[in-house]
């Protein structure tokens, strides 16, 4: 099954630029596509320091509990990432553990960091045993071929279904010099069995402490990765890794610039995980203002965001105002029927409990016919708010799930 | 848009037994249908009492709002219950409660009752005003034709986008007499931009207080309506009325066989509106045991139930047991990857954090063929255990809800 290009997707792979202190490469082990890299190691130098957020899925892959028992330790040894596609090594029971060992042993003797400092994952398809050996028999030649500028060809081995590899990168001058940061992911495609999985490596040439770099990563993600949904069904795999190697000499400690810059990367991986999508035909951001709080406020948002009703009618273009209260009204926070306010863009839709009276369908129709869709919700309870990003609920969802087989 | 009868449904509408005390009708008001029948009017003679549970949604409609002010009152009056499809008069501000209390007063008028006895659904579309001058100007034909046989035309008038009308019924002996109960459902279909509603009402000549009948269906309805999901979105709309008719003058107090008789009733309906789900194709019981408590079993069986990616592999024939064990890891609730096991039907499939030794893709395929699906987890954590019904997601389901416009 070969997969159109997302509508959605960007024009080309943006041009990354070279993080000192990290070298990447890739390598086709044959995992289980064929014809194709499936195979991408990062490492990073002395000195580097590693934070991760991971998905809290109670069944989560053996190569996330590795990473999570890893991720708070200080080090001054360096790092690696050895990232596979075509098997996500989840739900293989101890035999999982015994590969995620094996695939860092491997890297281990081979760049000479300490295993506790080989960062592994795998995505793919669920449940079936991992063949690491595949894997640890090309541990050689990536090691052999470690190049700094081979960001691209990392973000394409780590694709499975996706559409387009995906990438992003932000440069912030600070004290005069420049601090770099780049990264790619990779989600949410699906070839049967498969899962819809996250995956996201960002690395920078900055110089900050890890507590802090953690600290940056966990409150970013917060408002990016997880305000993403594409059908509600949460990986076994999601894994973010960030890599700061201090090569650049800069310290950023402190520096609202870099944090954002951190922002912006994070924001345009999520958002092109959200435009690949499974079947997506739509970008849809979903604003929530005016909730009792923010956790009501991205409550009601993924509500809608998640909906199947509200997500087909935007599949089908239509401007279902209807669907996006039955949403607000079946999350469980805090609404009132006639204080809610409903926007497609900029044209109110729904006020006072019932349709605006400015609104007119045709306006509505009109929005819902655009490839970018912004709705806003204002609950008139308070202060409270949450943005969500997602996509629509397709044909070709159904296909890509239903209809083709493992 | 026609829609072609569910393969889920059975074969014909039951042969339901008149309940003594209760009468029906059927109109055709025009409300938005042309050519059928849109609303029915049961009556309940003096002396019957009501229960009833309704959506929590926080913009139910105003039908739901004054039904819940009505239904706790003591009354020997009787009663009415008038419903109409077509239009489902929620998010249509104060002309919304204006439409309900005209068609209250109209149906009192006809029929002697005061009122505060009439109690009213109505379910179609959303946001659109009810011209209810339609429905109370065929009040006088329906009280003119109310019949004790009517269930059936009753069942019929309340139906949207229903394939089959839902009927049901048990009796029961106590005491050597026999009591009777029948009801009628309508759910859950859909043309854009209606939502799936379901509204039940049911009915028996069974002597009963009203504090305990609203016993009775409180505790029925968390075991049978509030354990079913098609795609979970829940309506504005969602009502269920209960009337007892008293007229068998068989006191069912604290009898165990009326309390089983109406349970039987419930699940049948509950069932029939998961068969006539939009765009299903297979029947689908989850049976969740082991959970550290019974909360827990029913969170990880409504993440199973309405995960879009089992839904998909049940469409597709899939034994994709991956993805059940994707929806366990996310549910939030209580679950160990190593104690956890699968079934489909009586073939284990996963057990250990792995698949089963004994499990062969042959056996799960085979099951996944059949129209009706068990999937079994057992969390081997405790003893909490709960049953969810579902159905499948289809291409239908895209069909209904994106490519049809209102």
């Amino acid at each position: 099954m070969t997969l159109p290009r997302s509508p959605l997707a960007p024009e080309h792979f943006p041009d990354l630029p070279m993080i000192k202190g990290a070298r990447f490469a890739a390598a086709a082990a044959g995992v289980k596509y064929q014809g194709r890299t499936d195979v991408m190691l990062a490492v990073l130098d002395p000195g580097s320091v590693m934070a991760g957020v991971f998905t809290r899925s109670a069944t989560r892959s053996s190569n996330v509990l590795d990473c999570q028992a890893k991720i708070g330790a200080d080090s001054d040894a360096g790092a690696a990432i050895i990232v596979n596609s075509g098997n996500s090594n989840a739900f293989t029971g101890k035999a999982g553990d015994g590969s995620v060992a094996a695939i860092c042993q491997a890297v281990a003797e081979a760049t000479g960091l300490p295993e506790t400092r080989v960062f592994t994952s795998s995505t793919g398809v669920i449940g079936e045993r991992l063949p690491h050996d595949r894997i640890t028999g090309k541990v050689g030649e990536l090691v052999a071929t470690l190049d700094e500028t081979a960001l691209k060809p990392a973000a394409e081995a780590i694709m499975t279904t996706d559409t387009f590899p995906k990438g992003a990168s932000a440069a912030v001058e600070i004290d005069g010099q420049t601090v770099n940061i780049a990264g790619f992911a990779k989600g949410s495609g699906m070839v049967a069995p498969d899962m819809a999985t996250m995956l996201v490596y960002i690395f920078t040439d900055a110089k900050v402490a890890r507590a802090d770099l953690q600290a940056l990563v966990s409150g970013i993600n917060a408002r990016s990765f997880n305000c993403i949904t594409v059908d509600s069904d949460t990986s076994t795999s999601d894994t973010l890794l960030m890599a700061a190697t201090g090569a650049s000499g800069v310290d950023v400690t402190g520096h609202d610039a870099f944090a954002k810059a951190m922002e912006a990367v994070f924001l345009d991986l999520a958002h092109q995980v959200v435009r690949d999508g499974e079947g997506a035909s739509k970008f849809v951001t979903i604003n929530v203002t005016g909730a009792a709080n923010d956790a009501d406020a991205r409550t009601h948002a993924l509500a809608i965001a998640n909906s199947p009703l509200v997500k087909t009618a935007i599949a089908g273009e239509d401007p279902n105002w209807g669907r996006i209260v039955m949403a607000i009204g079946k999350s469980g926070a805090a609404a009132d029927r006639d204080l809610l306010s409903i926007r497609f863009g900029d044209v109110l839709v729904a006020e006072s409990g019932w349709v605006a009276d400015s609104y007119r369908e045709e306006d509505g129709a009109a929005l819902m016919k655009e490839q970018e869709i912004d709705i806003t919700v204002d609950l008139g309870l308070g202060q409270g708010c949450s943005t969500v990003w997602t996509c629509d609920l397709t044909h070709q969802y159904i296909s890509i799930n239903a209809d083709y087989r493992s």
